[in-house]
């Protein structure tokens, strides 16, 4: 069995985003058993999962790929988009724009200190399109 | 087709560690094809695949990931877990939480080179708790 | 439903190289709705996505990798296959060497600007074992 939606998730600033609750509230029922996929159509974000709690790790989170992928590297060629562009792209493969996550007596099953992130590494990003397909 | 099992990782040193003959050993039988998803149910650890033979690219593996997210950086706000605490949460979502592999002819279909590693980002990351679906 | 096939990517210089079409070229008639999983059986490659118009993000990536995962470094001990070896292991990780794509309407569902790439980490890599299975 396959169910699919596509949702969009508003702009939200550059950072990373705790948003299970927001992703869990668009998804129609779930299956006991089974596996939610995330996509997220876009170049220049991504989606993973990390602390759910302290939003010092998403800050910190923040301030380590700005440092793993610099901003203004004098042999960057694309860019004429910004000095966040051509980043955005390196830190969305780093990151990843896709997930899945097991479905376990028709929740999701995460551990208890995880949640869903979205990753938006442009300064505005803009509304992010995403597919969820749920498996079983 | 989806079956589902969960189980526990003992505790590994800090590392990258070869566990496939493990996670085969968990695994009810494999149908002939699907595919195996698996899952690390923590923020400070990760799962992927890499080499299968020599160790030396584990124990480098661990060095370059120490290279990219350093330990003790002063922008660091999320430091009361310890200085290996901030990093691990960065490691583990570039090295990724999911994994999914194809199953073929009953079996993993892994390259010849190719082994499941978990990434222990932790100094003492404790047993770990996964999640292995099976989807056919 | 799963489907399966399994082909071989020609060998290509290293970098970031766009592969949706070759990829699309490859696969069976799709379902309306499902998941197509692309598998690389190689640990000094990887799969992603990114933006799929502009050559030079794909020449900026490649430099960018090389920058976060470099050559050479003092501390690597799994050096007799090459200054390129070592580093293509971490790069494979970073990539990663799996990826979903959701399935709408028969077609994968890409974003505008979204391509498959095939990061090709070795200066020689030879041609590149894939597996993809659909899931439906």
């Amino acid at each position: 069995m396959v169910s699919q939606i596509e949702f969009v998730l508003k702009e939200r600033n550059r950072g990373f985003h705790l948003i299970t609750d927001e992703i869990i509230s668009k998804l129609p029922s779930l299956p006991s058993t089974g596996i939610l996929h995330l996509f997220i159509k876009h170049t220049s974000a991504g989606l993973t999962i990390n602390e759910n709690t302290d939003p010092e790790v998403r800050f910190d989170l923040e301030n380590i790929f700005n440092h793993v992928v610099q901003e203004g590297e004098p042999y960057y060629t694309h860019i004429y988009e910004g000095e966040d562009d051509m980043p955005s792209h390196a830190k969305s493969i780093i990151a990843g724009m896709n997930l899945s996550i097991p479905i376990t007596n028709g929740k999701l099953n995460l551990g208890i200190w995880q949640g869903i992130y979205l990753c938006e590494f442009r300064n505005r990003g803009g509304n992010r399109k995403m597919v969820a397909t749920i498996l079983s």
